[in-house]
């Protein structure tokens, strides 16, 4: 494939998400630009072809569609607003596209402030953790206008799998948000009825083959009750991080005024879980406060 | 296939299950017994080839192995051992395999009694309702022992795709309670996923697809979000069943001393679904519950 006509891509993070995708760019064809906070964590990209910028504003001026893979809102919110932020260098039309996990409300009103200054954005950001950025397989859930939706699809294709517009400005965000909740509330449901099955003595690997395939299997029978039975919370996906997401989901239904008791009961066990110093652990080491109440 | 060398089986229970278990059953070749309470539910299965029998013991006596398919802990407990019941009749080694869903402790129970007397029993609930029951691909979890667990493996075969010997006396029931609590919270979960979603002005078939294929996916993603996300709950599994199998997992958490808030939110709302007069609809109605709080 020449590399001629793919147009040069920005890449604002090159961390645990934005190296492999940076990495499957450039393996894609295009030309690719890297910010990175701290350069040294660009090295790998460097050597794979990718050109270092000082900052985001000076990323910003030489492409027209910028990448934003960051810790969390505030993180975002000065990459694009901040000193030497991607407005002071944007051409007129750029279309950022962050795929951090970062607040859906926060999301809205960036995308409008941006709108004010001729500029486009995508929330877009992805579920299935390092191995699937590594892999290209992740799940990408996007929320903003059609036409900027279809602008990036070709470039989405290089980083992920399952790729879907979800609707306008911010629902990439909240179907992530859900996303989070979900997996959190079905790890508890299973680590509760092993618990259950453990004080009756019922073998948790029989059980789990006699579960998986009927309804109530999913995924986190598949992968994450392996771990469970092993005690081997090897990420994965860290505590951590899910945590963060979670307190952004809890921002969310707050801000809605919503009371969710099952997902507040999630947000508060991964809470207490890193908490006690478990954040380092693949999150679905919830199983840990399942234990320690029943 | 001759029928000649297939011995007789016993079916006691001719109800949404039984009928369509015996029906494969003679599908299968096998000569059927049957008792059922109420005769008239037994005509099909009479016009198909089966013998009915005026009550268990007369049945108990001319069977090798006998299937109970009732609706509750006492009405196998009345089949047993109740006026007229299979002890009465039973030959010396007869095998009970119970498939109703029924108190785990009380099967311990039970099939000790049934030692006493010379009598040997499996647990061997099933999920997957009424269609699998119907197309014999029911998920069958069986506690007892292995030799009793092998000489039932053939009759199960004809009735269930997935069978499974879990462990001793009663495993089987533990898991079915197991499996009915974590369905009941993965509907919860997404039900509030779901509310979350629509709050924020989200499409909802849009975040099930975008969510099916990651680490949320389950089989309540892929089937009961539908039946929400269409608020069409044409049973499926019935509330009030499903509140009734809930009511026995309760027992038995409470008989382990266990502390499990999210089966206790998963029981308590089952029971609520069904207190408002919707025992008649799919037990994913559970959602109507979430959205009433939310």
């Amino acid at each position: 494939m020449s590399t001629a006509h793919l147009p040069r891509i920005g890449l604002v993070g090159a961390g645990i998400m934005g190296k492999p995708m940076g990495l499957n760019l450039l393996k894609a064809g295009y030309t690719l630009g890297v910010y990175a906070r701290r350069p040294e964590t660009a090295t790998d990209l460097a050597h794979a072809g990718a050109r270092l910028y000082p900052n985001p504003a000076a990323l910003a001026a030489e492409t027209e569609l910028i990448i934003t893979m960051v810790s969390d809102t505030p993180d975002v919110e000065a990459v694009l607003f901040g000193k030497d932020g991607i407005v002071l260098g944007a051409k007129s039309g750029l279309l950022v596209v962050d795929m951090s996990t970062i607040s859906p409300v926060t999301t809205q009103t960036m995308a409008q402030r941006l709108a004010t200054q001729g500029l486009r954005m995508l929330d877009a950001p992805v579920s299935g953790g390092e191995a699937g950025a590594i892999a290209g397989t992740l799940t990408i859930m996007v929320g903003g206008k059609a036409e900027d939706f279809a602008e990036a699809l070709p470039v989405l294709t290089a980083l992920g799998k399952t790729i879907t517009l979800i609707g306008d400005h911010g629902a990439g965000q909240v179907v992530k948000a859900c996303n989070n909740l979900i997996i959190a509330q079905t790890v508890i449901a299973v680590s509760e009825a092993f618990a259950l099955a453990q004080a009756s003595g019922v073998d948790l690997e029989k059980m789990r083959t006699a579960l998986a395939g009927g309804f109530a299997g999913s995924k986190v029978m598949e992968v994450h009750a392996k771990r469970i039975i092993e005690d081997n919370y090897a990420p994965g996906f860290k505590a951590k991080l899910h945590d963060k997401d979670m307190r952004i989901a809890a921002q969310t239904i707050q801000s809605l005024d919503l009371n969710l008791p099952s997902s507040q009961l999630a947000i508060q066990y991964m809470h207490q879980l890193v908490e006690q110093g478990n954040g380092e652990l693949d999150s679905s080491a919830l199983a840990k406060i399942v234990q320690q109440l029943a």
